[in-house]
């Protein structure tokens, strides 16, 4: 594995001035591969040989918000994907609505789709007078393999309620009947409410957003740094009582079912590490910030979900996590003919 | 992208001596990360920004069997798992078993499970008398995704017959229960059967095994590296009529529906191309032969199977294959809201 990279010097307050907007997303996104060569975070390890590697880019803030290990180049923009979602809802709070407890957890949710989640979108929608029809995250199955499987063997087929952000794009209707904004344009990165998350982006992060884009679920989709998503979470868990920073965090980390599900890392550390909040994003994306200031983000460059238990379990070893929630995440066993024959390990 | 790595000095002649066996299988695998950086095969782009990249190695040889392009190590030994299929097949057929057409076929397949893969596999263990739960192979889904849906719709629930790899662990028996060997342990890396296809594989490669796993189907997987699992596909289209491995490119090119499925590269590949021979692997490794002596051979570091169609898109038209097939084994649309936002592509 080559070296950690130095120490990047950015400012590690979430407290600095928010940069200039405007720009940003008009800036030419970046189309080489970064100089900086990724190092390796995890190994397909099968029946004792290597056959398969995972890199990536991985960074750990301090309690006072320094950066005290970077892996690779952490500043360069990603797509945060779903971990953008507690940003997500702080822009809808910012926007007005009054949400709290499991609804707002659903707010910044990818949930599994397992019935509860499927019930409290129905009820949110019910709730806030919005025709299910309204939403236009794409009909899909549930996110979760297990319960995938049993929804299709129950004869059911693919809806946009059972589709993972199906509670976020009911808080953006609900936000913008309330506020009278089009309802038909509200993914439209020009829309009042995606202004306002694109603000709150930037203010959590401490860094102007380097590229928009559009999400697997249709929503625009904000680039930042690895040490801006970190900072980010950071900036959640320390916002003062009342900030809707503040509140969508309280809110994940009251009601972790809601943001992820029965048989998910997020969930299980939420629930576990009193004051964690933590959150997965699509194409291998994790955000992870603890009570006391530290905090640690990190994107695996070939985007594979099943490299993120091993590399997260890790990562949590470096900011002082430990006990039987590390050893769960980081599990990752493959099997030969059904029984457990290699691993996928972290190698860093 | 790293500047591709110069040709190396490698035998390429099929026909060259075998190398010694024996101890290859103890060897010690290697455990750290190849030194050489393995070069960007793929990016993952949305919205015009690349959020993504699969790393990985690729060799072409020219129709003379030399070394023609090298990306990457291409010499480290990898696991070709079902790549490995073509050989296993010819070591069935070299152990005794009169297999043809799309018996032959199904028994070199990491067949989809549609119904018709499912009728055959039940017809051949009928035709040879094995009850199916002599079949080691773990119960599965089928591996097509449409069909997995359809299948768990209509009430199934996952069996050893629907696992893509039926076809083969059939056929082993098959040979087994003719010749008199042992059925409850034709897994086994020592069996007869197994040997013998051990030998195939080093045959075909022109070197040794590096070392031996077991794959996720149960088999014994033989590692060898790229340039020798493309030599392995180049001696099978160039062997001489009748010979077992001649058998195994016949049935499989005349019958690319069992060895493969409706919707899978492979079969369109073979069906498109005449002459062609192309079995893709687990963990993202594609082998490809054409009737005139060129051959070519990959792996995506990170195992990503959605990387397998653009680089093999890309790849074949390095050996000269061209038209709609190449185009559509290459396309990879990325999505957002349901509409087209991005693509996989290669970047060599």
């Amino acid at each position: 594995m080559p070296a950690p990279q130095p120490s990047q010097p950015t400012d590690p307050s979430p407290l600095s001035a928010p940069p200039e907007r405007g720009d940003a997303r008009r800036s030419a996104p970046p189309s080489a591969p970064s100089p900086v060569v990724p190092p390796v975070l995890a190994e397909v390890v099968r029946s004792g040989f290597v056959e398969g590697r995972h890199r990536g880019a991985l960074v750990v803030l301090g309690a006072d918000g320094a950066v005290e290990l970077a892996l690779g180049d952490v500043t360069a923009p990603v797509f945060p994907r779903s971990a953008n979602k507690p940003m997500q809802a702080a822009g809808v709070l910012r926007a007005g609505l009054d949400l709290s407890g499991e609804r707002l957890a659903l707010a910044a949710a990818s949930h599994s789709g397992e019935s509860f989640h499927r019930d409290l979108v129905r009820k949110m929608l019910d709730e806030y007078g919005l025709d299910p029809a309204l939403l236009q995250c794409p009909a899909d199955l549930p996110l979760d393999p297990e319960e995938r499987d049993t929804y299709l063997a129950s004869g059911a087929s693919p809806d946009r309620i059972t589709m993972n952000c199906s509670g976020k794009h009911t808080a953006m209707l609900a936000v913008c009947a309330q506020r009278g904004w089009p309802l038909e344009t509200y993914l439209d990165p020009e829309h009042p409410l995606q202004r306002i998350i694109h603000e709150v982006v930037e203010d959590a992060a401490g860094e102007p957003v380097a590229a928009v884009g559009t999400d697997g679920c249709g929503a625009p989709l904000m680039a930042i740094g690895l040490v801006g998503l970190a900072r980010a979470f950071r900036s959640f868990v320390g916002a003062g009582p009342g900030t809707a920073e503040r509140r969508v965090a309280d809110a994940m980390r009251a009601h972790p079912e809601y943001v992820a599900g029965t048989r998910r890392p997020d969930t299980w550390l939420m629930r576990e590490v009193p004051g964690a909040l933590s959150k997965m994003g699509a194409e291998a994306v994790q955000a992870v910030a603890l009570p006391d200031g530290r905090a640690l983000a990190f994107k695996v460059e070939d985007g594979a979900t099943r490299a993120l238990g091993p590399v997260l379990g890790r990562a949590l070893t470096l900011v002082g996590v430990e006990g039987p929630v590390v050893d769960r995440i980081g599990r990752a066993p493959l099997l030969g003919g059904g029984r457990e024959v290699g691993e996928i390990r972290a190698a860093f």
